[in-house]
């Protein structure tokens, strides 16, 4: 699980009856394997994970691991507010060849530190693969400090996090957890530098699956020392990743993929459906996308055709 | 639904198995009739509904009205991650003759204000019994304010509200919409009185199961003017609920039903078990809950079998 | 400091060149004594005495006990960022006959509890007057729990609390400090009925000093056990309280004096001027009050010339 | 005002007698000098303005002024809660020879942000030097966005924000207002980094008196693209900079330069006297300080004899 610098956080598209469309799917999975995407997280709060079934998101991730063959790492996301859920989600991703698992806290219910870190544990004990937390105060309600993370750390499952935080100072001493070498993934788009920065090993994120070229570039610039650079794109993405936000960011994720020719459909409730007025500024978005490429000189991989609808469409 | 003074949010118990315990269910209605309570709240937070499977959800709710025997009003939490279970639950809960529905927001995502109203008038626009808005910011991390209550309260189906809050300003207005006959329950317990004073029509908690019959006498006490006797019993209750609270509500209430003799068993992660010392401190609380009632001259009903279990036990 | 049911937080009143306007300062109290309120609050939060000069507050507290003639009581509050200033205050105030003192915690800085602690017991130590401490923890960021206000109980100038908090299970806990005894006054009005519930003794507001009588009301009646009357004054209350809120509460407490005929005058910076539609609404919200009087039978006193002047104006 | 990369929030030493030490601010001012810092911020929250008198930050200022002898900049923090005093200490700084004022919102006071704005213009159109404003939402409870810097960017004396936050995505965003020529200095010790990582054009903060050499150190790293030298500097400044903190960051501070030679004194309340346990800490916080000097090969300047004072000290 080393070098997972960029990784898709993949949205689960679903078709006009609402049921699972495994024909988008796969076309999403080619889109972010085309971007240089290592790795998908799978049925995460990006994949609507908690809106779906568990017969869902086991195929889901079923239609993943076949349509990625191999190429990146599979992530899956086994929240779910039934602890026994969890194991069920656990122990078919190993069965269909996951490479790790990951979990949020028990969201909703007002608990103790001390039976979240059981529960965690309880979970860790229970599967057979790595496992990456997936920490998201801000949603979860859940603020794990540095101590719950060193204990966390010692079980032999806790592989990874999933750091969907600003605070970079606790994200240093985080890092320097299992010797240095446990990782942590930015999981804030629009902080992904400054995450880098005090030492995050890439990022998983829902903008990845359709700019994940750019943060790859953020990486790469970053990493060569050319900081000038690195915060140029960044400030490129933010631009981007505010555009795709500012209607409701799942829904608009969806519509600029439908944009680019790939079915991604509509949200499951809660998410509304976007505004009349959203589908221009999308498309504006997007140009506004293939300019920052063109500046930072950052060019789609050939024989990505769904690269070139994009280009067609807009 | 008129004069719906004390309710019973239930626990759900279940046996060493990790089953439903149906037989241990049959018991707590009798207890919570036999406290005077006028309606359940079934599979709502205290009911670890969250934590079931649907079908689990179902036979719950069947056992408590089967076992009700429309002694009392039957409300049901529907409330699901998934908007289709939702509407599954509801037509169940109407099928096996419940009286009332009631949901949360939706949990967890992030979504705006306007998704979350067209989400509760989606739900409302599937039901067919009456709804109650189970309000509770504080878990939920969505404060709808007056004008959304508003807004919902036109809904023909918009019947009531859980009100889980202390802002007693607000609960004043929204005592005011439907033409000041809209019903809101205090649903923090410890705020019982405070609630009352602002215009709530009762209260539904979580403890009202366990001590009900304090609820019920300081709402008397208040309706007739006496503020002090209603007052000394709402700080015996916070007394009492204090001491529920101190290491973990659920397993703390589950845990008293076991030293009344009724086998409530264990709560379902990710609330964890009891220390060691926490049942001296319950067995303690329960005696203060019998000084209680001694001091203020309130009687539990004769023939409540459990209740003489209860003063056997302590 | 007994019975001290109803307490006007006094507006300092400034004139065109910015300086103390002693005359409107008279008129005040005089108006404030009209309505029945039985101690004012000098300098507080509604007195803008952190925008004042010690000279000034000092100057105030002066007028006002002078005006006073001793037929309220007198709290100053001597909160500075200086404690040296806040020992300054005190001995003047003192001196000058008032009879309690008050204080916030320090504000802004960022201490820890002990330092707080620390801080008002030396504040209580140098003081020779009752000390009311002012609770508010919304402006503050300072929210003392009950272990903390055990221990502030124990010291022998710690003499009530201007409890500014919509927390009545905490207020029910305070009651019960120094044997029942310790007064605990609402400090935030449109929570003034739920607070009296839960045991407060009346309360410390600003708007006390433009219907102290509507509070008295409320409290009169509460006590009375008539709480159905209570309960439709409180309504009334926050209707025009949040009438005087709207466009922002101490600058429209001011104009609304200024349409009785007081010259309240402008509010030092930070707060702003009022936007012209300001004036038709607060003459609209005057009326309303007396509407609410006139419902509930309340009479302003006789000889009151300024409740004439009200009458007139509008 | 330009390369101002790192920059010290002095502390303000108090005599045995509590009134200002000049002597020591000479020393402070020297050794902070001779770290290689560029500017001085007087009267800030590090140098405890707020619990001074305007005689006594006159009095700083000058002080600070003399024995800096133009070789750093001199920003003069006019916080006051009256704003008359602002502008009293406005004119007084430019007078004696400031190079720019800095002032936080108004604190304390609940008001609208457009008073808000009002009141910054306000202050604004009364000074005649350059204005940064003191970005600081954790303790001063107002976090302007993005909009309202944008307004106060468009005021000719807007020249800079201490942006005392770790949300480095609206650091990015202001660092693009006036034409990108904005400074914007990191307020946040251990967020340094990464708010350089975005944009930041360096710090104004109070470790930077005891450790500005350090921060230096990470700034030259990071512009050079020595990515891994900048985190790790910034690493071991987190160490020692949680090590001030563990016990009261101005205090330990104070204590610190005691511990050098420097007589820095105590703070004036609310800020308590360190434990006995703080010294042998702080120490040790000190000699790891050396080590991490030697690890990266910082040396302190020849001649600053504080500085052979602390290296002979532990």
């Amino acid at each position: 699980l080393d070098n997972l610098t960029t990784n898709a956080a993949l949205l689960t598209p679903f078709a006009p009856d609402d049921t699972i469309h495994h024909e988008a799917i796969r076309a999403m999975v080619e889109y972010s394997v085309g971007l240089g995407n290592k790795a998908f997280y799978v049925c995460g709060t990006t994949g609507e994970g908690f809106q779906m079934t568990v017969a869902e998101r086991r195929a889901v991730v079923e239609t993943v691991c076949e349509a990625n063959a191999g190429r990146c790492k599979i992530f899956v996301n086994i929240s779910h507010m039934d602890f026994r859920e969890s194991c069920v989600l656990a122990d078919h991703a190993r069965d269909v060849g996951a490479d790790m698992l990951s979990a949020l806290p028990p969201i909703f219910n007002a608990i103790t530190t001390e039976d979240l870190l059981k529960y965690l544990e309880g979970l860790m004990d229970h599967v057979s693969l790595p496992f990456a937390y997936y920490h998201i105060p801000l949603l979860s309600g859940k603020a794990l400090g540095f101590d719950a993370f060193k204990r966390l750390s010692k079980h032999p499952r806790f592989k990874g996090i999933k750091y969907t935080s600003e605070d970079t100072h606790l994200l240093g001493r985080l890092k320097q957890l299992q010797g240095g070498r446990l990782p942590v993934w930015s999981g804030r788009d629009a902080y992904f530098l400054s995450n880098l920065s005090m030492g995050a090993d890439g990022g998983v994120g829902s903008s990845f699956q359709l700019i994940g070229d750019l943060f790859g570039a953020v990486d790469e610039a970053y990493r060569a020392g050319d900081v000038e650079r690195a915060r140029g794109l960044q400030m490129g993405i933010n631009e981007v990743h505010g555009g795709f936000g500012r209607y409701g960011a799942l829904q608009s994720y969806k519509a600029s993929f439908e944009l680019m020719g790939i079915p991604a459909g509509q949200c499951r409730k809660p998410f509304g459906a976007l505004p009349p007025e959203a589908d221009a500024h999308l498309r504006q978005n997007l140009e506004r996308l293939e300019d920052i490429r063109n500046q930072y000189n950052i060019k789609l991989p050939q024989g990505s055709s769904v690269a070139v609808g994009l280009r067609g469409a807009v």
